[in-house]
């Protein structure tokens, strides 16, 4: 069975379809050109299945090294010129089949290729599904900084089949996981509770065909709900990252070797601290919340080696503050939070510190 | 006295504020921080006077060698890393002083910097002022051809000091001639009226403090209204590029020597043939055309050595074909045009050998 969400944005809407052999919906054969951007890894698992669901030909698929290095403005420019040489006209589309790299890769080609075509998505990792698959934030990495350069392009449809994820090994689907607990804390009381009563069977031997479906969908339709309502993040749309500000600190004094789910558990544990200090969260929660993420194999400690006065110079690079305030979003219950509040430096260190 | 057109885009609008001593209306001292790219022309005969206007910082200026050379994705790629090393944030802002080299290549940082940024435009060449400067559409270009990496994204101001032109030479006058010409023809008899009897003073001994601005509140209010009504260029906005199809064949073939205005002119004049030829247009009114063209110095005929077929193969190239078909937008009257339609290659071929 098929699950589907409509994501609707202004006067468009796109849907998300998510399921056991979703790959069968992809738009074969509708007569638009499509060039498949895929990496390394993904064409050696899953290149011939995923073209041929296409309808696409095989010079018609750019690949480039699987890896974060590969996320740059130049390699974005590189599948805007493939295209070109391609006689690729507005009308086309790219299609991005992988995780987030490739997701935010590819989009931000679509993005500016031509002034902006079509694109649709087909994540391979948990992660994309749920997180970097959902919201059109598409971008690229400079020597400066993660995602300075980017834009918002919608996809016009995202193609999650399940059955791609049977290949990923367990620190790809934990870095999934990181962000759908994240997304269950933030918005949904119930999603948490069926992580929790579930929560032997999403790491090993994990359900592809009823469980994770479920569980994407509903991330789907949680970010979807939220992203429609704050496209261009000036407001609601800033709850998604939280547990971020505080782990792209962690991301960042790691020189981006701590996979980015391990970062934000790590993350969602110093806000939890830090939404404890303030009164606002109860301690229990906090602790559920380490719980589940700790019974996923995520972390909930600082890093060895890690200063917490280190952690919060960190913190203040973060694209996501203004005028130089550090601003972290908290929750005052297991399924809701707050918008981003300023934090001071003497509370960011208390937080830190409190989970060494 | 200072002009006003004001650009309606859905919820947005935006001023372009035209007159000698525009520069006065600059947003200094606003609070945001300013990053001011230009090229090293630009810098050198109006730098200081700009930037003082703007009230920014020495260290905050981003110069660039001019030349439609430096018009690469790598030089967007560039400003957005010296504005991330001057830690500027969402917040901040771009300024682009300059010709649409600049406003193109700045536009598209400001559009990708942090998934987009506010930008303002300070044109400082007649083209700009009436052409690039309005409609939001920036842009780089790739060896596999022009402006193919870009983005839409509408300027929050544009300031227009036409003293800034009194220091163009008679070639440049002439490029923005081109399209203001270009404009009256496919949506304004009255401004065609105005050319045709101020024609002897518009290349030598400029009015830049009466007629001058006067005619770019005029191209800019015509451009403004068209882009309104269709900012993506899906229907509508398309009658902006009379003159454009024709015209890129013969700046292909030139490889890009010869200057845009010329092969506008060129364009235009092979574009009223072919409507001509239709039965579609008079023939007096297409020689009126040509014959302002002339008086204004630009060239009405091929250039010498462009051969007819290559020129409709150079056509085929054009981004804005959908679908392989050659569509061009004809004229039906001084003043009134219709969207692009297809022409065959026959019907081309005798376009091209009639201003031969």
């Amino acid at each position: 069975m098929m699950r589907k969400v409509r994501v609707e944005l202004g006067e468009r809407s796109y849907d998300i379809t998510i399921g056991s052999g979703a790959l069968s919906e992809l738009p074969e054969g509708d007569g638009k050109r499509t060039l498949l951007v895929m990496d390394s890894t993904v064409k050696a698992l899953h290149g011939a299945r995923i073209l041929a669901s296409l309808g696409g030909k095989p010079e018609e698929v750019f690949t480039f090294p699987a890896g974060e290095a590969s996320k740059r403005p130049e390699t974005a420019v590189d599948i805007c010129r493939f295209a070109a040489r391609l006689k690729f006209d507005r009308k086309c589309r790219f299609a991005a089949a992988g995780g987030g790299v490739t997701g935010d890769l590819a989009g931000f080609a679509a993005a500016v290729y031509m002034r902006g075509i079509e694109f649709i998505q087909i994540p391979t990792t948990l992660l994309a599904a749920v997180d970097s698959g959902v919201g059109g934030k598409t971008g690229t990495d400079i020597p400066e900084g993660k995602n300075l350069i980017g834009a918002f392009h919608q996809p016009a449809g995202v193609f999650t089949d399940t059955r791609l994820l049977a290949t990923l090994p367990p620190a790809d689907l934990r870095n999934g996981l990181a962000e759908i607990v994240k997304t269950a804390v933030i918005l949904d009381p119930e999603l948490f509770e069926l992580l929790e009563r579930n929560k032997d069977r999403l790491v090993s031997s994990p359900d592809l065909e009823e469980l994770y479906p479920e569980i994407i969908r509903r991330c789907c339709e949680l970010k979807g709900k939220v992203v429609s309502r704050d496209e261009k993040e000036s407001g609601l749309r800033a709850v998604l990252n939280y547990g971020h500000t505080f782990g792209h600190a962690v991301e960042l004094l790691s020189s981006y070797t701590l996979p980015h789910g391990q970062a934000v558990a790590v993350g969602m544990a110093a806000a939890g601290e830090l939404a404890v200090l303030r009164g606002v969260w109860k301690r229990e929660d906090a602790d559920r919340q380490n719980r589940l993420l700790a019974a996923l194999g995520l972390p909930v400690k600082v890093p060895p080696r890690c200063l917490a006065c280190d952690l919060v110079n960190a913190m203040r690079g973060d694209k996501k503050n203004v005028g130089g305030a550090i601003r972290v979003v908290l929750c005052s219950g297991i399924g809701s939070s707050n918008l981003p509040e300023a934090a001071d430096e003497k509370e960011l260190l208390a937080a830190w510190e409190a989970i060494r």
